[in-house]
């Protein structure tokens, strides 16, 4: 018989499909006549109405012709390469799958691999055996105000209209536009009005986003070095010539650049706490960078990805607040001062960058989702983001007082911190142990359960000394005294 | 005096503001020393405290150095060429601000003006007085299962964990791939792994890292004419050569392309329910499609946007379950058959492509946001889906009979149907009317209180005859019977 039953499945189902097979195998050719279907029926032992439900779906779908009853024939016009191909090489798909040939950002993007970030973006679970785990950027569960976040969340999914429900704006819900602009006016001098304001998915889309609009291949892009690798994989894979500017206590030094940052597009920079060494910009250096784009008409990219949390001072005012000449783009986030699954972001542009920039938006991603839009604008609006921010800022101020307690009492001399004034990580050096030891210290390290992340990855001219990277945002007190006492065994037996 | 209190903010924050305006504007000039704090709070007639802490400000900011209490000074190094800035063009970011300078994807975003597409993209809410807005895109709030989704959104909240506010996999949730590939293997026949699945913000992201992927500027992209805009807007701003292929009654035709459309890197089709003509792909055709992506080595993008809602026949099968070399991409979206501010859609992708746009989503954005991937994966999971779907079906085929039978009756034969056997629009051609004269018609409905879209944009080679889309999702049957007979009365109105 040409029809057998492979058991998966309803009836109807497999009935179509054990037809199917033999039209698509030849061994019902074209223009061959089907039996009718109470013939079929009966030699399948299944209902005529099983048959008849079959028949019908292979004619819609064009492998058979005819009316149903009155004769039903395999369709004329089934090309013979394709059944050749089904005979020929049933497994080519899993065998052959060609390699595919990509664009020339698609091979950019393959030379970049920007899965591959040591500690901070596979984001693969860490192993179970780092047991004190001071990987950046894991959000602190016990803090988050879960109760209110869930409320707010609640409220907005029971008043779900038909404007929640349907598309958005490209640029962002009104109402967190408004709320995103307010905060950042009252708490970093941020100058900006709601419509300069647009919401993205994380800081990541927002400079994608800046980097598509403004870098094309072999642009000059001026980078913090060391700097956020997710945003230097960016500009790699847009095809920029990158610029290092070194960065030291006072940030990123713009002032012994080569000649040919004069041609730069974009200068990134993350001047409230530099990423990843924690230096501050100084005032002047915060006046040189705005010169310097005066001067080339660069945009300064201002990612302000964490300064929420500063331990020594107020937050220092904004670059985009000292700026008179529309040249700063400034990224926030959410991810550090909520949770980064949160996947929201924003920009503030100057004016003229507006329209372009929801328009490539639009085309990205049509809009960010928007109940977690509405519920974000709830909740600054409410006043629980600032309360969250002043527990949150106090919970990371013990954190990190345990952390620096802890470096001192059991690494002593051995350790030199940088960037401990705000945020949620600091920088170790070890003097005296060669930057190359890193990879083997980390390891040992993780094999005594403590994951610590080596700070070269980082930098495009590594140093010469060993550096750690430390977040501890997701860490209590005593483990993070645990995890210290543990990593100076781990470096005392090293020697 | 030198400070004035502006008034906003806090007490501090004025006293902050004021000196920093005085530094800025020279009024206190580099090293200058600064009043005692004692004697500025009594000239001033607030607390030493207060000024004691703007000093703190100020000297966070590197705007003033030296020990509080022991004299302080402004900083020597303010640039000078930043406060004549200043002080010359007070208003230059208001008035003067540049013209960006675009990279040449820009400069191509600009030119296709994504946000210009009329009754689909701008999403702006309807004017009031459409009281039946035949939109397509629109959501049926009152059919969506609110309260499921509500209570499996806050079973989900409830549990969050270090692993659900932390950062997620650039490729989705495994339990979210999981469904996906489950229901599309079932209901699509879909032939794939969750391995193969990625989660994106809706399919406007999955073609973005597609064409971002596999098009360069000048490449060749066969499109359908006509076309869905945000696909068509998409590849023209990845910069590629868009070839028509032409839509009859049983899909694209692509046996008359011109000879360049043999350097294709895309095929772009919609061959379950073709947007807008509402044309089922035939088996023939899709044959036909997979041996030109096969000789070309062309990849077919398959975007499955509504095929859920079927109503006469079974779903038809996906040409991706055709394809046995690994060449089709398939693209859908919970858009349609959920609601658009989900903002969850998905790629189903040959092997070989896998890790490449893993690597691209994630530099593009990440992630998408955790907490809807878990609700939508309990949702299908949980059998909530496709209860939904048949639900939904239901409403939508009764909405769609009405639509039909009010056509009938109110247009008869000034009116030729399209595309109705499947999706939540159809097209309606106005024999003898000319294309020219849509734009008014649909000004004149509109007046009426009529939402309808004329055809002609979403065409590269428009056709003489006027055409329409009617969307019938969000609409009742009573609505849906009032709008018609208030369109068709605007039509005979016009002769």
């Amino acid at each position: 018989m040409f029809v057998t039953l492979n058991g998966n499945g309803s009836l109807q189902q497999q009935v179509y499909e054990g037809l199917r097979r033999a039209i698509l195998e030849s061994r019902l050719g074209p223009r061959a006549r089907l039996p009718s279907t109470r013939s079929l029926a009966r030699e399948l032992g299944v209902s005529r109405n099983t048959v008849l439900a079959a028949y019908d779906q292979l004619l819609a779908e064009g492998y058979v012709v005819g009316r149903v009853g009155s004769g039903t024939y395999v369709a004329a016009e089934l090309p013979d390469a394709m059944l050749a191909a089904r005979r020929a090489e049933p497994s080519a798909r899993e065998s052959g799958a060609p390699q595919p040939r990509l664009s020339t950002y698609g091979e950019r993007v393959r030379r970049v691999d920007p899965l591959d970030v040591p500690g901070t973006s596979r984001t693969h679970p860490a192993p179970a055996r780092l047991h004190y785990d001071f990987r950046y950027g894991t959000p602190s569960v016990e803090e988050f105000p879960h109760e209110t976040w869930r409320r707010l969340l609640a409220r907005r999914a029971r008043r779900a209209s038909v404007h929640s429900l349907g598309y958005g704006r490209p640029e962002g819900e009104p109402v967190l536009r408004e709320a995103i602009a307010d905060y950042l006016r009252r708490a970093r001098a941020v100058d900006c009005r709601a419509e300069q304001v647009i919401v993205v998915q994380g800081s990541q889309q927002a400079l994608d986003l800046v980097a598509r609009l403004l870098v094309d291949p072999g642009d000059v892009v001026v980078v913090e070095d060391p700097a956020y690798q997710g945003a230097r994989k960016i500009f790699l894979a847009a095809g920029g010539r990158l610029v290092a500017a070194p960065v030291d206590g006072e940030g990123a030094d713009l002032s012994h650049l080569p000649p040919e940052a004069d041609a730069a597009r974009l200068v990134y920079v993350t001047p409230s706490h530099q990423f990843p060494t924690g230096a501050t910009m100084s005032l002047c250096r915060r006046l040189e960078l705005l010169g310097f784009a005066e001067r080339t008409s660069a945009y300064v990219v201002e990612d302000d990805y964490d300064s929420e949390f500063r331990y020594e001072g107020r937050p220092v005012e904004s670059v985009q607040g000292l700026d008179r000449r529309g040249r700063v783009v400034y990224v926030g986030t959410f991810s550090k001062v909520l949770f980064p699954a949160l996947r929201v972001g924003y920009l503030v542009l100057p004016e003229p960058l507006v329209p372009i920039v929801s328009a490539a938006k639009w085309l990205a991603d049509r809009h960010t989702a928007t109940l977690e839009q509405e519920v974000l604008a709830d909740f600054i609006a409410g006043g629980h983001f600032e309360r969250h921010l002043r527990r949150a800022r106090a919970h990371n101020a013990a954190r990190r007082a345990a952390l620096l307690e802890a470096l001192a009492e059991h690494l002593g001399d051995r350790a030199v911190v940088s960037g401990a004034n705000a945020g949620v990580h600091l920088l170790v050096w070890l003097p005296g142990v060669p930057a190359g030891a890193a990879p083997d210290l980390v390891a040992a390290a993780a094999r005594a359960g403590v994951g610590v992340y080596p700070v070269a990855p980082y930098y495009l001219n590594p140093p010469n000394t060993a550096g750690l990277l430390l977040g501890y945002a997701s860490l209590t007190e005593s483990e993070i005294r645990q995890g210290i006492r543990r990593l100076a065994q781990v470096i005392a037996a090293r020697g």
